[in-house]
Protein backbone atom coordinates (compact mmCIF):
# COMPACT_ATOMS: atom_id res chain seq x y z
CA UNK A 1 0.00 0.00 0.00
CA UNK A 2 1.43 3.68 -0.78
CA UNK A 3 2.45 5.68 1.79
CA UNK A 4 0.09 8.23 3.64
CA UNK A 5 1.63 11.59 3.75
CA UNK A 6 0.44 14.29 5.51
CA UNK A 7 1.40 18.30 5.27
CA UNK A 8 0.87 20.03 8.72
CA UNK A 9 -0.26 22.60 9.92
CA UNK A 10 -0.52 23.42 6.15
CA UNK A 11 0.21 22.22 2.37
CA UNK A 12 3.53 23.31 1.31
CA UNK A 13 5.58 22.98 -2.45
CA UNK A 14 7.93 21.10 -0.77
CA UNK A 15 5.39 18.23 0.72
CA UNK A 16 3.58 18.26 -2.68
CA UNK A 17 7.11 17.93 -4.39
CA UNK A 18 8.25 14.83 -2.24
CA UNK A 19 4.68 12.94 -2.13
CA UNK A 20 4.55 13.27 -6.32
CA UNK A 21 8.55 12.08 -6.01
CA UNK A 22 7.78 8.78 -4.09
CA UNK A 23 4.85 8.36 -4.81
CA UNK A 24 2.67 9.11 -1.82
CA UNK A 25 -1.41 9.33 -1.36
CA UNK A 26 -1.64 12.32 -0.18
CA UNK A 27 -3.20 12.87 3.09
CA UNK A 28 -6.06 15.15 4.19
CA UNK A 29 -7.09 16.66 7.67
CA UNK A 30 -9.60 18.97 8.47
CA UNK A 31 -9.18 21.17 11.25
CA UNK A 32 -10.98 23.49 12.41
CA UNK A 33 -11.12 25.77 16.11
CA UNK A 34 -14.00 25.74 18.73
CA UNK A 35 -15.43 28.98 19.81
CA UNK A 36 -13.68 27.91 22.76
CA UNK A 37 -10.43 27.58 21.20
CA UNK A 38 -9.95 23.72 21.24
CA UNK A 39 -9.41 21.95 17.83
CA UNK A 40 -11.22 19.39 15.66
CA UNK A 41 -9.78 17.09 13.83
CA UNK A 42 -10.93 14.89 11.08
CA UNK A 43 -8.70 12.65 9.04
CA UNK A 44 -10.40 12.47 5.41
CA UNK A 45 -8.06 8.86 4.38
CA UNK A 46 -8.36 5.29 5.35
CA UNK A 47 -5.50 5.03 7.80
CA UNK A 48 -6.05 1.33 8.58
CA UNK A 49 -2.76 -0.83 8.57
CA UNK A 50 -1.10 1.92 6.45
CA UNK A 51 2.11 3.72 7.04
CA UNK A 52 2.20 7.42 6.90
CA UNK A 53 4.23 10.22 7.31
CA UNK A 54 3.57 13.99 8.74
CA UNK A 55 6.05 16.71 6.90
CA UNK A 56 5.37 19.69 9.40
CA UNK A 57 8.62 21.58 9.28
CA UNK A 58 8.67 22.99 13.36
CA UNK A 59 9.02 26.43 12.24
CA UNK A 60 7.65 28.42 15.12
CA UNK A 61 5.34 25.37 16.25
CA UNK A 62 4.17 26.76 19.74
CA UNK A 63 0.91 27.30 18.56
CA UNK A 64 0.03 24.39 16.55
CA UNK A 65 2.63 21.27 18.55
CA UNK A 66 -0.21 20.30 19.99
CA UNK A 67 -2.72 19.77 17.17
CA UNK A 68 0.03 17.93 15.94
CA UNK A 69 0.11 15.68 18.26
CA UNK A 70 -3.51 15.00 18.05
CA UNK A 71 -3.13 14.36 14.48
CA UNK A 72 -0.47 11.40 15.44
CA UNK A 73 -2.25 10.25 18.08
CA UNK A 74 -5.42 9.98 15.44
CA UNK A 75 -3.95 7.87 12.86
CA UNK A 76 -2.53 5.66 15.61
CA UNK A 77 -6.11 5.66 16.76
CA UNK A 78 -7.21 4.66 13.64
CA UNK A 79 -4.59 1.73 13.32
CA UNK A 80 -1.99 3.52 11.27
CA UNK A 81 0.95 0.98 10.48
CA UNK A 82 3.22 3.25 11.82
CA UNK A 83 3.37 7.51 12.15
CA UNK A 84 6.74 9.26 11.39
CA UNK A 85 7.45 12.52 11.40
CA UNK A 86 9.58 14.42 8.27
CA UNK A 87 10.48 17.96 9.99
CA UNK A 88 12.66 19.31 7.49
CA UNK A 89 13.30 21.92 10.01
CA UNK A 90 13.58 20.96 13.41
CA UNK A 91 13.24 23.19 16.59
CA UNK A 92 14.15 23.21 20.04
CA UNK A 93 17.40 22.02 19.35
CA UNK A 94 19.13 25.31 20.73
CA UNK A 95 18.81 25.39 24.56
CA UNK A 96 20.89 22.29 24.88
CA UNK A 97 22.52 22.49 28.28
CA UNK A 98 20.90 24.33 31.91
CA UNK A 99 23.22 27.26 31.49
CA UNK A 100 21.98 28.87 35.07
CA UNK A 101 19.74 26.58 37.74
CA UNK A 102 15.91 26.42 36.84
CA UNK A 103 16.17 26.72 32.61
CA UNK A 104 14.06 24.25 31.24
CA UNK A 105 16.14 21.94 29.12
CA UNK A 106 13.45 22.37 26.22
CA UNK A 107 15.51 20.26 23.59
CA UNK A 108 15.04 17.16 25.63
CA UNK A 109 11.27 17.75 27.09
CA UNK A 110 10.75 18.38 23.13
CA UNK A 111 12.73 15.68 22.14
CA UNK A 112 10.42 13.10 24.57
CA UNK A 113 7.54 14.54 23.89
CA UNK A 114 7.60 13.98 19.67
CA UNK A 115 9.24 10.61 20.27
CA UNK A 116 6.14 9.58 22.39
CA UNK A 117 4.04 10.03 19.56
CA UNK A 118 6.05 9.01 16.32
CA UNK A 119 7.66 6.02 15.08
CA UNK A 120 10.80 7.91 13.66
CA UNK A 121 11.49 11.42 12.78
CA UNK A 122 13.68 12.40 9.36
CA UNK A 123 15.08 15.96 9.52
CA UNK A 124 17.51 18.22 7.67
CA UNK A 125 20.80 18.84 9.67
CA UNK A 126 19.46 19.52 12.84
CA UNK A 127 21.60 22.14 15.10
CA UNK A 128 23.79 19.67 17.07
CA UNK A 129 26.60 21.82 19.02
CA UNK A 130 26.60 20.20 22.90
CA UNK A 131 24.70 16.93 21.75
CA UNK A 132 26.61 15.34 19.28
CA UNK A 133 23.29 13.43 17.66
CA UNK A 134 19.70 13.23 17.94
CA UNK A 135 19.70 9.78 19.62
CA UNK A 136 21.23 11.78 22.63
CA UNK A 137 17.92 12.96 23.27
CA UNK A 138 15.29 11.29 20.65
CA UNK A 139 14.54 7.88 22.04
CA UNK A 140 12.64 6.86 17.98
CA UNK A 141 14.76 6.19 15.21
CA UNK A 142 16.10 9.36 13.54
CA UNK A 143 17.63 9.92 9.94
CA UNK A 144 19.46 13.47 9.49
CA UNK A 145 19.60 14.09 5.87
CA UNK A 146 22.82 16.00 4.73
CA UNK A 147 22.55 19.02 2.46
CA UNK A 148 26.13 19.77 1.81
CA UNK A 149 26.04 18.20 -1.40
CA UNK A 150 23.22 20.15 -2.43
CA UNK A 151 24.69 23.47 -0.87
CA UNK A 152 28.10 22.47 -2.67
CA UNK A 153 26.18 21.94 -6.58
CA UNK A 154 24.40 25.38 -5.84
CA UNK A 155 27.75 26.94 -5.02
CA UNK A 156 29.26 25.26 -8.17
CA UNK A 157 26.70 26.42 -10.73
CA UNK A 158 25.99 29.52 -9.48
CA UNK A 159 29.27 31.70 -8.06
CA UNK A 160 31.98 32.16 -10.30
CA UNK A 161 35.29 31.58 -8.18
CA UNK A 162 34.05 31.26 -4.83
CA UNK A 163 35.62 31.94 -1.52
CA UNK A 164 33.64 29.85 1.54
CA UNK A 165 33.89 31.63 4.65
CA UNK A 166 31.86 29.47 7.49
CA UNK A 167 30.78 30.84 10.64
CA UNK A 168 33.03 28.94 13.12
CA UNK A 169 35.37 26.46 13.63
CA UNK A 170 32.88 23.90 14.38
CA UNK A 171 32.42 23.81 11.11
CA UNK A 172 35.53 23.39 9.61
CA UNK A 173 34.74 19.68 8.36
CA UNK A 174 31.59 20.67 6.96
CA UNK A 175 32.63 23.83 4.96
CA UNK A 176 35.63 21.92 3.69
CA UNK A 177 33.63 19.10 2.40
CA UNK A 178 31.28 22.00 0.58
CA UNK A 179 34.23 23.78 -0.68
CA UNK A 180 36.03 21.08 -2.66
CA UNK A 181 38.72 22.64 -4.24
CA UNK A 182 37.62 26.57 -3.56
CA UNK A 183 39.50 28.16 -0.81
CA UNK A 184 37.55 28.59 2.18
CA UNK A 185 38.07 30.10 5.73
CA UNK A 186 35.90 29.58 9.16
CA UNK A 187 35.38 32.32 11.49
CA UNK A 188 36.12 32.04 15.36
CA UNK A 189 33.05 32.96 17.59
CA UNK A 190 33.09 34.51 21.19
CA UNK A 191 29.48 34.42 22.37
CA UNK A 192 29.50 36.82 25.38
CA UNK A 193 27.19 36.84 28.81
CA UNK A 194 25.07 40.07 27.52
CA UNK A 195 24.45 37.81 23.82
CA UNK A 196 26.65 39.35 21.68
CA UNK A 197 28.66 37.18 19.61
CA UNK A 198 32.03 37.94 18.64
CA UNK A 199 33.49 36.67 15.55
CA UNK A 200 37.34 36.70 14.71
CA UNK A 201 38.83 36.40 11.44
CA UNK A 202 41.88 34.97 10.41
CA UNK A 203 44.34 36.70 8.71
CA UNK A 204 42.90 38.24 5.59
CA UNK A 205 44.30 40.84 3.65
CA UNK A 206 42.33 40.71 0.18
CA UNK A 207 39.91 38.03 -0.99
CA UNK A 208 40.90 39.08 -4.69
CA UNK A 209 38.38 38.46 -7.85
CA UNK A 210 36.92 35.97 -5.62
CA UNK A 211 33.69 36.16 -3.96
CA UNK A 212 33.16 35.36 -0.48
CA UNK A 213 30.50 32.78 -0.17
CA UNK A 214 29.17 32.77 3.42
CA UNK A 215 27.61 29.37 4.87
CA UNK A 216 25.62 28.54 7.46
CA UNK A 217 23.01 26.03 8.63
CA UNK A 218 20.77 28.35 10.38
CA UNK A 219 19.68 32.09 10.01
CA UNK A 220 18.00 33.48 12.98
CA UNK A 221 17.97 37.57 13.35
CA UNK A 222 21.57 36.95 11.52
CA UNK A 223 23.86 39.33 13.73
CA UNK A 224 26.97 36.81 12.58
CA UNK A 225 26.20 37.30 8.82
CA UNK A 226 25.48 40.57 9.22
CA UNK A 227 29.23 41.51 11.46
CA UNK A 228 30.59 39.62 8.54
CA UNK A 229 29.47 41.09 5.61
CA UNK A 230 30.53 44.33 7.50
CA UNK A 231 33.99 43.19 7.83
CA UNK A 232 34.24 42.28 4.18
CA UNK A 233 33.45 45.41 3.19
CA UNK A 234 36.84 46.69 5.11
CA UNK A 235 38.65 44.25 3.03
CA UNK A 236 36.86 45.60 -0.48
CA UNK A 237 36.07 42.49 -1.62
CA UNK A 238 33.35 41.46 -3.80
CA UNK A 239 29.81 41.50 -2.88
CA UNK A 240 28.65 38.77 -0.96
CA UNK A 241 26.71 35.75 -1.38
CA UNK A 242 24.91 33.56 1.50
CA UNK A 243 24.26 30.12 1.02
CA UNK A 244 21.45 29.16 4.20
CA UNK A 245 19.96 25.40 5.03
CA UNK A 246 17.48 26.59 7.61
CA UNK A 247 15.68 30.12 6.66
CA UNK A 248 14.14 31.88 9.51
CA UNK A 249 15.24 35.18 8.75
CA UNK A 250 13.71 36.58 12.11
CA UNK A 251 14.12 40.25 13.10
CA UNK A 252 14.02 41.20 9.18
CA UNK A 253 17.08 39.50 8.56
CA UNK A 254 17.17 38.68 5.20
CA UNK A 255 16.14 42.62 4.34
CA UNK A 256 19.17 43.48 6.51
CA UNK A 257 20.99 41.20 4.36
CA UNK A 258 20.40 42.78 0.84
CA UNK A 259 20.58 46.37 2.10
CA UNK A 260 24.18 45.24 3.49
CA UNK A 261 24.54 45.01 -0.06
CA UNK A 262 24.61 41.24 -0.04
CA UNK A 263 24.48 40.10 -4.30
CA UNK A 264 22.51 36.62 -3.83
CA UNK A 265 20.90 34.55 -0.93
CA UNK A 266 20.12 31.14 -1.41
CA UNK A 267 18.52 28.88 1.02
CA UNK A 268 17.27 25.33 1.35
CA UNK A 269 12.94 24.79 1.19
CA UNK A 270 13.10 23.41 4.83
CA UNK A 271 10.92 26.71 5.74
CA UNK A 272 9.29 28.30 2.85
CA UNK A 273 10.46 31.43 1.98
CA UNK A 274 11.36 33.86 -1.57
CA UNK A 275 14.91 32.89 -1.31
CA UNK A 276 14.39 29.13 -1.40
CA UNK A 277 16.55 28.06 -4.00
CA UNK A 278 18.24 24.50 -3.03
CA UNK A 279 15.10 22.47 -2.89
CA UNK A 280 15.67 19.18 -0.62
CA UNK A 281 13.27 16.90 -2.74
CA UNK A 282 15.83 14.33 -3.92
CA UNK A 283 17.63 14.72 -0.28
CA UNK A 284 13.98 13.86 1.57
CA UNK A 285 12.08 11.40 -0.94
CA UNK A 286 15.68 9.33 -0.53
CA UNK A 287 15.37 9.43 3.09
CA UNK A 288 11.94 8.69 3.06
CA UNK A 289 12.55 5.53 0.97
CA UNK A 290 14.91 4.14 3.21
CA UNK A 291 13.33 4.24 6.60
CA UNK A 292 9.90 4.18 5.33
CA UNK A 293 8.72 2.19 2.22
CA UNK A 294 9.06 -1.76 2.72
CA UNK B 1 8.37 21.90 53.36
CA UNK B 2 5.41 24.34 52.01
CA UNK B 3 4.03 23.65 48.91
CA UNK B 4 5.44 25.30 45.83
CA UNK B 5 2.51 26.74 43.80
CA UNK B 6 2.57 28.30 40.60
CA UNK B 7 0.01 30.27 38.66
CA UNK B 8 0.09 29.41 34.25
CA UNK B 9 0.75 30.86 32.00
CA UNK B 10 -0.10 33.90 34.10
CA UNK B 11 -1.25 35.20 37.75
CA UNK B 12 -4.68 35.08 38.70
CA UNK B 13 -6.69 35.84 41.52
CA UNK B 14 -7.84 32.66 42.48
CA UNK B 15 -4.24 31.14 42.19
CA UNK B 16 -3.41 34.12 44.82
CA UNK B 17 -6.08 33.52 47.26
CA UNK B 18 -5.40 29.65 47.40
CA UNK B 19 -1.70 30.51 48.24
CA UNK B 20 -2.88 32.37 50.80
CA UNK B 21 -5.31 29.77 52.57
CA UNK B 22 -2.64 26.85 52.58
CA UNK B 23 0.22 29.22 53.12
CA UNK B 24 2.09 27.59 49.87
CA UNK B 25 5.21 29.57 48.56
CA UNK B 26 4.64 31.63 45.55
CA UNK B 27 5.99 29.60 42.48
CA UNK B 28 7.99 31.61 40.04
CA UNK B 29 9.01 31.08 36.32
CA UNK B 30 10.11 33.58 33.48
CA UNK B 31 9.29 32.65 30.09
CA UNK B 32 10.24 34.67 27.54
CA UNK B 33 9.90 33.70 23.88
CA UNK B 34 13.47 33.68 21.44
CA UNK B 35 13.22 35.38 17.84
CA UNK B 36 12.22 32.21 16.47
CA UNK B 37 9.55 31.66 18.60
CA UNK B 38 10.91 29.12 20.97
CA UNK B 39 10.22 29.03 24.32
CA UNK B 40 12.99 29.70 27.02
CA UNK B 41 12.06 29.24 30.82
CA UNK B 42 13.41 29.43 33.93
CA UNK B 43 12.25 28.25 37.58
CA UNK B 44 13.69 30.90 40.10
CA UNK B 45 12.53 28.45 43.29
CA UNK B 46 14.22 26.15 44.74
CA UNK B 47 12.04 22.78 43.38
CA UNK B 48 14.56 20.13 45.25
CA UNK B 49 12.43 16.96 47.20
CA UNK B 50 9.70 19.78 47.25
CA UNK B 51 5.85 18.68 46.37
CA UNK B 52 4.50 21.47 43.50
CA UNK B 53 1.84 22.04 41.93
CA UNK B 54 0.41 24.33 38.88
CA UNK B 55 -2.38 26.35 38.93
CA UNK B 56 -3.71 26.65 35.10
CA UNK B 57 -6.88 27.06 34.32
CA UNK B 58 -7.16 25.43 30.32
CA UNK B 59 -9.21 28.23 28.76
CA UNK B 60 -7.96 28.47 25.40
CA UNK B 61 -4.78 26.64 25.99
CA UNK B 62 -3.45 25.32 22.59
CA UNK B 63 -1.05 28.15 22.20
CA UNK B 64 1.03 27.64 25.86
CA UNK B 65 -0.02 23.84 26.48
CA UNK B 66 3.89 23.35 25.27
CA UNK B 67 4.92 25.82 27.72
CA UNK B 68 3.00 24.11 30.50
CA UNK B 69 4.76 20.48 29.66
CA UNK B 70 7.95 22.38 29.58
CA UNK B 71 7.16 24.25 33.09
CA UNK B 72 6.21 20.41 34.45
CA UNK B 73 8.73 18.50 32.70
CA UNK B 74 11.03 21.34 34.64
CA UNK B 75 9.87 20.71 38.23
CA UNK B 76 10.77 17.03 37.12
CA UNK B 77 13.95 17.63 36.09
CA UNK B 78 15.05 19.46 39.29
CA UNK B 79 13.89 17.26 41.77
CA UNK B 80 10.21 17.76 42.43
CA UNK B 81 8.53 15.36 44.40
CA UNK B 82 5.70 15.96 42.80
CA UNK B 83 3.91 17.88 39.96
CA UNK B 84 0.38 18.66 40.56
CA UNK B 85 -1.97 20.16 38.01
CA UNK B 86 -4.87 22.18 39.16
CA UNK B 87 -6.97 22.89 36.55
CA UNK B 88 -9.73 24.78 37.90
CA UNK B 89 -11.38 24.63 33.92
CA UNK B 90 -10.49 21.30 32.22
CA UNK B 91 -10.50 21.55 28.64
CA UNK B 92 -10.86 19.44 25.87
CA UNK B 93 -13.88 17.08 27.54
CA UNK B 94 -16.54 17.55 24.73
CA UNK B 95 -15.13 15.65 22.06
CA UNK B 96 -15.97 12.33 24.09
CA UNK B 97 -16.87 10.19 20.93
CA UNK B 98 -15.60 9.61 17.41
CA UNK B 99 -19.13 10.89 15.64
CA UNK B 100 -17.40 10.09 12.50
CA UNK B 101 -14.92 8.19 11.10
CA UNK B 102 -11.37 9.99 10.93
CA UNK B 103 -12.45 12.01 14.03
CA UNK B 104 -9.86 13.07 16.79
CA UNK B 105 -10.31 12.07 20.27
CA UNK B 106 -9.10 14.64 21.53
CA UNK B 107 -10.56 14.26 24.92
CA UNK B 108 -8.35 11.08 25.19
CA UNK B 109 -4.98 12.54 23.87
CA UNK B 110 -5.31 15.61 25.69
CA UNK B 111 -5.49 12.84 28.97
CA UNK B 112 -2.68 11.00 28.05
CA UNK B 113 -0.54 13.82 27.45
CA UNK B 114 -1.50 15.67 30.58
CA UNK B 115 -1.61 12.24 32.34
CA UNK B 116 2.64 11.40 31.11
CA UNK B 117 3.85 15.06 32.71
CA UNK B 118 1.57 15.32 36.14
CA UNK B 119 1.40 13.09 39.03
CA UNK B 120 -2.00 13.93 40.00
CA UNK B 121 -5.40 16.51 38.56
CA UNK B 122 -7.11 18.51 40.65
CA UNK B 123 -10.30 20.11 39.06
CA UNK B 124 -14.07 21.46 39.25
CA UNK B 125 -16.51 20.19 38.00
CA UNK B 126 -15.22 18.91 34.69
CA UNK B 127 -18.34 18.34 31.71
CA UNK B 128 -18.82 14.70 32.03
CA UNK B 129 -21.29 13.65 29.17
CA UNK B 130 -20.30 10.12 27.54
CA UNK B 131 -17.50 9.86 30.12
CA UNK B 132 -18.83 8.88 33.62
CA UNK B 133 -15.51 9.86 35.50
CA UNK B 134 -12.19 11.09 34.77
CA UNK B 135 -10.44 7.77 35.48
CA UNK B 136 -11.77 6.53 32.24
CA UNK B 137 -9.33 8.35 30.60
CA UNK B 138 -6.69 9.99 32.94
CA UNK B 139 -4.59 7.42 34.06
CA UNK B 140 -3.07 10.04 37.20
CA UNK B 141 -4.98 10.37 40.33
CA UNK B 142 -7.70 12.63 40.00
CA UNK B 143 -9.69 15.29 42.41
CA UNK B 144 -13.26 16.49 41.20
CA UNK B 145 -14.52 19.41 43.50
CA UNK B 146 -18.07 19.91 43.52
CA UNK B 147 -19.78 23.54 43.23
CA UNK B 148 -22.75 22.72 43.85
CA UNK B 149 -22.86 23.92 47.18
CA UNK B 150 -21.52 27.15 46.33
CA UNK B 151 -23.97 28.08 44.13
CA UNK B 152 -26.61 26.98 46.35
CA UNK B 153 -25.57 29.40 49.09
CA UNK B 154 -25.12 32.45 46.23
CA UNK B 155 -28.39 31.45 45.51
CA UNK B 156 -29.92 30.94 48.84
CA UNK B 157 -28.10 34.89 49.84
CA UNK B 158 -29.40 36.74 46.53
CA UNK B 159 -32.49 35.55 44.66
CA UNK B 160 -35.41 35.70 46.64
CA UNK B 161 -38.22 32.87 46.12
CA UNK B 162 -36.02 31.41 43.40
CA UNK B 163 -36.95 28.49 40.81
CA UNK B 164 -34.39 26.84 39.70
CA UNK B 165 -33.90 25.60 35.62
CA UNK B 166 -31.68 22.73 34.74
CA UNK B 167 -30.23 22.43 31.24
CA UNK B 168 -30.50 19.00 30.49
CA UNK B 169 -32.43 15.73 31.87
CA UNK B 170 -28.87 14.23 33.06
CA UNK B 171 -28.14 17.58 34.96
CA UNK B 172 -31.59 16.26 37.33
CA UNK B 173 -29.99 15.02 40.33
CA UNK B 174 -27.46 17.57 40.12
CA UNK B 175 -30.30 20.67 39.95
CA UNK B 176 -32.11 19.05 42.45
CA UNK B 177 -29.02 19.08 45.30
CA UNK B 178 -28.66 22.75 44.71
CA UNK B 179 -32.68 23.44 44.64
CA UNK B 180 -32.96 22.05 48.48
CA UNK B 181 -36.65 23.19 49.32
CA UNK B 182 -37.23 25.42 45.92
CA UNK B 183 -38.98 24.61 42.99
CA UNK B 184 -37.27 23.53 39.67
CA UNK B 185 -37.44 21.75 36.69
CA UNK B 186 -35.33 20.44 33.79
CA UNK B 187 -35.28 21.00 30.25
CA UNK B 188 -34.72 18.49 27.55
CA UNK B 189 -32.46 18.57 24.98
CA UNK B 190 -31.98 17.56 21.60
CA UNK B 191 -29.10 18.42 19.58
CA UNK B 192 -29.71 17.79 15.69
CA UNK B 193 -27.20 17.06 12.93
CA UNK B 194 -27.00 20.49 11.91
CA UNK B 195 -25.50 21.52 15.19
CA UNK B 196 -28.98 23.19 16.17
CA UNK B 197 -29.74 22.38 19.89
CA UNK B 198 -33.24 22.25 20.48
CA UNK B 199 -34.63 22.36 23.86
CA UNK B 200 -38.16 21.18 25.40
CA UNK B 201 -40.03 22.65 28.21
CA UNK B 202 -42.07 20.60 30.65
CA UNK B 203 -45.46 22.57 30.87
CA UNK B 204 -45.72 25.21 32.65
CA UNK B 205 -48.13 27.85 32.61
CA UNK B 206 -46.47 30.53 35.00
CA UNK B 207 -44.11 31.39 36.96
CA UNK B 208 -45.88 33.75 39.11
CA UNK B 209 -43.77 35.62 41.76
CA UNK B 210 -41.05 33.00 42.00
CA UNK B 211 -37.60 34.32 39.82
CA UNK B 212 -36.04 31.94 37.20
CA UNK B 213 -32.58 30.91 37.85
CA UNK B 214 -31.04 29.18 35.06
CA UNK B 215 -28.42 27.05 35.95
CA UNK B 216 -25.54 24.97 33.58
CA UNK B 217 -22.05 23.65 34.78
CA UNK B 218 -20.42 26.17 30.90
CA UNK B 219 -21.72 28.63 29.00
CA UNK B 220 -19.90 28.77 25.63
CA UNK B 221 -21.33 30.87 23.16
CA UNK B 222 -24.56 30.59 25.16
CA UNK B 223 -27.03 29.32 22.46
CA UNK B 224 -29.40 26.73 25.12
CA UNK B 225 -29.53 29.81 27.69
CA UNK B 226 -30.38 32.95 25.24
CA UNK B 227 -33.08 30.24 23.80
CA UNK B 228 -34.27 29.82 27.66
CA UNK B 229 -34.35 33.53 28.31
CA UNK B 230 -36.40 33.73 24.96
CA UNK B 231 -38.86 31.65 26.33
CA UNK B 232 -38.98 32.64 29.77
CA UNK B 233 -39.96 36.22 28.25
CA UNK B 234 -43.23 33.94 26.55
CA UNK B 235 -44.25 33.14 30.16
CA UNK B 236 -44.14 36.82 31.49
CA UNK B 237 -41.70 35.24 34.37
CA UNK B 238 -39.65 37.94 36.21
CA UNK B 239 -36.30 38.86 34.59
CA UNK B 240 -34.10 35.36 35.03
CA UNK B 241 -31.19 35.47 37.01
CA UNK B 242 -28.57 32.69 35.31
CA UNK B 243 -26.11 30.81 37.25
CA UNK B 244 -23.05 29.21 35.96
CA UNK B 245 -20.00 27.44 36.61
CA UNK B 246 -17.46 28.15 33.93
CA UNK B 247 -18.13 31.18 32.47
CA UNK B 248 -16.25 30.92 28.76
CA UNK B 249 -18.70 33.56 27.11
CA UNK B 250 -17.78 33.14 23.80
CA UNK B 251 -19.33 34.81 20.90
CA UNK B 252 -19.98 37.97 23.03
CA UNK B 253 -22.50 35.17 25.21
CA UNK B 254 -22.24 37.72 28.07
CA UNK B 255 -23.36 40.75 26.37
CA UNK B 256 -26.17 38.87 24.52
CA UNK B 257 -27.43 37.64 27.95
CA UNK B 258 -27.58 40.54 29.37
CA UNK B 259 -29.34 42.19 26.22
CA UNK B 260 -31.96 39.68 26.55
CA UNK B 261 -32.85 41.02 29.72
CA UNK B 262 -31.10 38.79 32.17
CA UNK B 263 -31.14 40.62 35.73
CA UNK B 264 -27.70 38.89 37.16
CA UNK B 265 -24.84 36.39 35.96
CA UNK B 266 -23.05 34.94 38.73
CA UNK B 267 -20.21 32.83 37.60
CA UNK B 268 -17.67 30.62 39.56
CA UNK B 269 -13.84 32.17 39.30
CA UNK B 270 -12.25 28.87 37.27
CA UNK B 271 -11.69 31.25 34.19
CA UNK B 272 -11.26 35.13 35.59
CA UNK B 273 -14.49 37.35 34.29
CA UNK B 274 -16.04 40.42 35.60
CA UNK B 275 -19.45 38.14 36.20
CA UNK B 276 -17.14 35.84 38.99
CA UNK B 277 -19.03 36.32 42.32
CA UNK B 278 -18.40 32.94 43.38
CA UNK B 279 -15.44 32.09 44.80
CA UNK B 280 -13.79 28.63 44.41
CA UNK B 281 -11.04 29.20 46.75
CA UNK B 282 -12.36 27.33 49.96
CA UNK B 283 -13.62 24.32 47.97
CA UNK B 284 -9.56 24.22 46.33
CA UNK B 285 -7.66 24.88 49.27
CA UNK B 286 -9.56 21.64 50.43
CA UNK B 287 -8.82 19.46 47.65
CA UNK B 288 -5.02 20.48 47.57
CA UNK B 289 -4.80 20.27 51.42
CA UNK B 290 -6.12 16.57 51.11
CA UNK B 291 -4.70 15.41 47.87
CA UNK B 292 -1.21 16.87 47.84
CA UNK B 293 -0.13 17.93 51.22
CA UNK B 294 1.48 15.10 53.43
Amino acid sequence: MTLLMFDFPSPSPLGKNIREKISAEEGKVFVKTFPDGESFLRVENSVKGRDSIINATLFHPNNWALDLLFLADTLKAQGAKRVGLLAPYLSYMRQDKVFHPGEALTSKTFANLLSSYFDYLITVDPHLHRYSCLEEIYSIPTRVAHAAPLLAQWIHENVQNPFLIGPDSESLQWVQDIAGNSPFLVLTKVRHDDGYVEITWPSLETLGTKTPVLIDDIISSGGTLLQAVEHLKGLNSLSPVCVIIHPLFEENSYQKLQAAGVQKIATCNSIPHPSNQIDLTPLLAQAIRSLSLP
